[in-house]
């Protein structure tokens, strides 16, 4: 049976500040680049709500990527609004404004046709509705999820409960320090891999460091893949959820979880990360080729081949 | 013939003011802490300034650990000293003040036996100093340099002639870009590298990011070595230095310069750079063994082994 990525989360329109001009009415929204990242590698039914101001053109092109966005749901009113402004180095935002509008409202309906989505991924909603999310869905084989501080120190409780159900969890460092107590990651790590779900899949966490790079800790360790270096960074603006959506679309496709696999799907997401921030918005990820993908594969091939350096070293 | 490993640069007392309390008289310097951490693969002779206030006690210590301190003059006066207030996660840190004291005149003499060494790292000195160093030894095989802002700003023409006569630099983002006016680290990467020596080994630059690892790149493209996360870090001082120390004990030990072996010695770079931060000052390189290293080896071994995921990704 062909697997199928379910991704629950925001659709949004993003004001974007940018050191070089800025961008209004920009598609943005943690569903929507997770969805077009992982469109690349399987199919992936999106759950969300847009409001009446979201053009029927943009989710026909979210649709012709090979999302299915039947999930969507339109309700009266306006879409989540996000308003930021980056520093002239790209490393830090501020948040200028934020109109959750329709999304103030949003309670996930997981449509018959999406119930038996063995791979889902949580985007940072409330635990409330990442539960409710769960209870919709007959046996999915992983589920991932992402957070934030504000439901770490908000909802602790039902956070808690939403991770006992969860097996992936991406976070950042800071996340991974609030929610453990610990500053050390590797400490953090074990903390937070002891709260994740005992018997669907293996207890992984993983934390992005954007630019940086990320790390996974999983029972065989921690493996770190590097952020790639680009020549030319547009907009940070939703690498970290296409980071997910390529995770997880490299997941979905292979349907193996083994830790040689997560590897891989960390490579796989670093990538969709690197070509996310290659354009304004979601852009890039309208014109990605898996040719592109594979170019890039190469790359990081080389940036994490010692030459074997460390054989018998 | 056996290779040696010549580092010039300072010894110092630090005044660490840290979170968890404040270090005085801690011995310091860019020299020191290379040296001591080249010290574990090869044989390390040190040029350096102290002065009479400097414990002899100190200098047998840092000779114990295999360097031949015989090119560290005495001079009259105060050694050179350092006081630095870290941040609460120790991620920044401010200089409180800064006493070059014997350091200010400081001419460095390459004894008549040092003359002869293959092996060059010469530590972050006035660009003037650096070029003194380099007449004074005949035939080196590799030369090194570290370099910072306030050389790159105030004596770009003297560093531009250091550059032409070195084929490895280490030097953090920010000196990289201030450097070659390029903001993506590719770009800057491409212009510094036209600027380093041509007929002298491969040039190479290494960018040192702290705890978020060190991306080399030379003719065959860009390598990238995380840091190690550590349970516990206590002191962010030295670590550049020693990282430093590490690569160039290496590269000195096996007499190969090649591609492979620059990688590797990324990866004992950044395991003696972990080891620093263990402990307050240069403490845990004092006691460090090579079984400690090849322990350390096994983690960097299992954090960039990705299970072979990339095999025909």
């Amino acid at each position: 049976m062909k697997s199928h990525l379910l991704i629950v989360g925001s659709l949004a329109f993003d004001d974007l500040e940018m050191p070089f001009g800025t961008f209004e009415n920009v598609v943005g929204g943690a569903a929507t680049y997770s969805a077009l990242a992982a469109s690349l590698f399987t199919e992936v039914r999106v759950v969300g709500v847009v409001g009446a101001d979201f053009p029927e053109d943009t989710l026909s092109k979210i649709a012709g990527r090979g999302v299915d966005t039947r999930g969507v749901e339109r309700a009266n009113g306006k879409t989540f609004r996000w308003r930021g402004r980056y520093s002239k180095d790209l490393s830090s935002r501020e948040s200028l404004d934020t109109q959750l509008n329709v999304f103030a409202d949003f309670r996930p309906k997981i449509i018959p046709e999406y119930r038996d989505s063995q791979y889902v991924l949580l985007g940072n909603i409330h635990p409330a509705l990442q539960l409710e999310v769960l209870s919709q869905v007959t046996a999915p084989k992983l589920v991932a999820a992402d957070t934030m501080n504000f439901w770490i120190s908000g909802e602790r409780k039902l956070l808690t409960d939403v991770l006992s159900k969860v097996s992936l969890l991406t976070i950042n460092d800071e996340e991974a320090r609030d929610l453990s107590g610990e500053h050390a990651l590797p400490k953090a790590a074990r903390a937070i891999r002891g709260m994740l779900a005992a018997d669907s899949g293996p207890r992984t966490l993983i934390i992005k460091r954007g630019e940086h790079g990320a790390l996974l800790f999983d029972e065989h360790g921690m493996f770190f893949v590097p952020a790639y270096p680009l020549e030319d960074v547009k907009d940070p603006t939703g690498a970290g959820d296409s980071f997910a959506g390529g995770l997880l679309g490299h997941l979905t496709r292979t349907g193996d979880v083994s830790a040689r696999s997560l590897r891989a799907a960390m490579f796989y997401g670093s990538a969709l990360g690197s070509f996310c921030v290659e354009d304004v918005g979601p852009a890039r990820l309208f014109t990605l080729e898996k040719q592109d993908l594979s170019r890039r594969l190469d790359g990081f091939r080389k940036m994490v081949d010692s030459h074997g350096a460390l054989d018998g070293a």
